[in-house]
């Protein structure tokens, strides 16, 4: 039976110590705010925002809420995040993501002053993760991978670590960071061969494919710890990761849960980086 | 008996395509330009810049040169940056690094226009690498490891490729350019266990460690293609890879020899830079 790597343990002590800089904060007479920036009414953006609205009220961070029709214009959304960066109050800035097709992500996210890049979006924050400078933040949900890991004291440095999956906003960050701390990575995807092997020989297994149950009983082995990042809806409706979670209970020596994992990190990493943000800002 | 990788016939390949947009430039009244930026007269700058002028001549590709002396500080060389920033005439810049210590490399580095970033040292470039994105350039020697597989007709999509060395100038940005390719990417370092096995399995390897000779027969397959991005001098004094020679020969599918491998396309994939630089910056 594997060990269950709980997000909420994880995300309790991340909270913690945010509690402890807010306090510090507080004492210089600062709040640490957030500012949200939601075009349009998705779905998956409103769950996402409770979930952030929730965990930012629990901690004593304020909200700030920009929310803008699905019909608004790149110069619309730019103008928000304008005004945001001018605001000496808001430290950190989340932008809803993906944007509308016909809105420049591209240049609506690069328009984030970088201190205030909270989730990683802009390049100085892309390039601080490749070349280790402090320059605004790594995105909040390979971030919250690392902190799982540290958390559960399973060190990366000299681990051999197999990423499945290189997007942008998790895969091929997730790995410069694991490399910054001395993994040994492998980056897969679609056009890897024999991907079952390279997966089964990793200490640490990242499944980031964002396929139901893609990862298999042949993907894993014994003692293994498995983080799977996926957040898919299998056929019966229910919330599933990337990983077949009776195999990996089987057989990983440790696993995150899909729900209860990963997921359950990132509102923390993000209320996390506010607070730091504005530690910095404030030269605490 | 492996096959060997001479970087001069890769080179002259880059040169013809190099040297039918220098006439098409030429054709619209412009003639391509590299501002040269050294601090002090460090042999192996010396060197590299003799490299670079021999090709540029050749090729007709003016050069400008700026020589400080070693005590110059950092607004001085960000006093010459600006200047080619601003000069209309000068296309791509190429400085010297590294620098000397008392200089802020970083500075000095992204005070430079990333249009005018042919060896990938601004943050534009790196990032460009981890996204996609067309701004500025890759640093030239990854480039030139890519080019040379091409010009060989060996693929990197779904090649198990293993890529010894993680720096920022070499290791890092090639693990992404052939990430980028669809290779299956390991990245290993100082802090991988079983290095020998690592490289072994891969079906392209890339040493770019700078150890002399690190690279021995337990690290070879047969049938492997093996990119030798070391330059180093050996006890005798004479120049050498991260490989052993002998070991290359006799085992792998195909290497690039040090002297006349990856080094001899370098200032090739420079000038090649150089020209799409001026190419782009007159929207040809």
């Amino acid at each position: 039976m594997a060990r269950l790597l709980k997000g909420a343990e994880a995300a309790r002590a991340i909270n913690e110590n945010s509690l402890q800089m807010i306090e510090q904060l507080a004492g210089a007479g600062i709040r640490p705010c957030l500012g949200l920036v939601r075009v349009g009414e998705k779905e998956d953006d409103i769950a996402y925002e409770r979930g952030i609205e929730k965990r930012c009220d629990g901690l004593g961070i304020r909200i700030e809420k920009h929310v803008l029709g699905e019909e608004a214009s790149t110069d619309d959304v730019l103008e928000v995040i304008r005004r945001l960066n001018e605001d000496k109050d808001v430290h950190g800035v989340l932008l809803f993501r993906p944007l509308p097709r016909h809105i420049d992500a591209e240049k609506v996210q690069n328009a984030l002053a970088a201190e205030k890049d909270v989730d990683g979006m802009t390049r100085a924050s892309l390039n601080g993760i490749l070349t280790g400078d402090d320059i605004g933040f790594p995105p909040c949900t390979p971030a919250a991978c690392i902190r799982i890991l540290e958390h559960f004291g399973i060190d990366p440095c000299g681990a051999d670590v197999t990423v499945i999956g290189r997007s942008l906003v998790i895969g091929k960050p997730l790995a410069l960071m694991l490399l910054g701390k001395n993994a040994t990575v492998t980056i897969c995807h679609t056009k890897t061969k024999d991907l079952a092997s390279k997966a089964r020989r990793a200490d640490i297994l990242i499944a980031s494919a964002g396929k139901a149950g893609m990862v298999t009983e042949e993907f894993l082995q014994s003692g293994q710890t498995v983080i799977d990042v996926g957040i898919n809806f299998g056929p019966d409706g229910k919330m599933c990761g990337d990983v077949d979670a009776d195999a990996a209970e089987r057989i990983a020596g440790a696993y995150t849960p899909v729900p209860g994992g990963v997921g359950a990190v990132t509102t923390s990493v993000l209320a996390e980086h506010v607070v730091k943000a504005a530690m910095r800002e404030n030269g605490l």
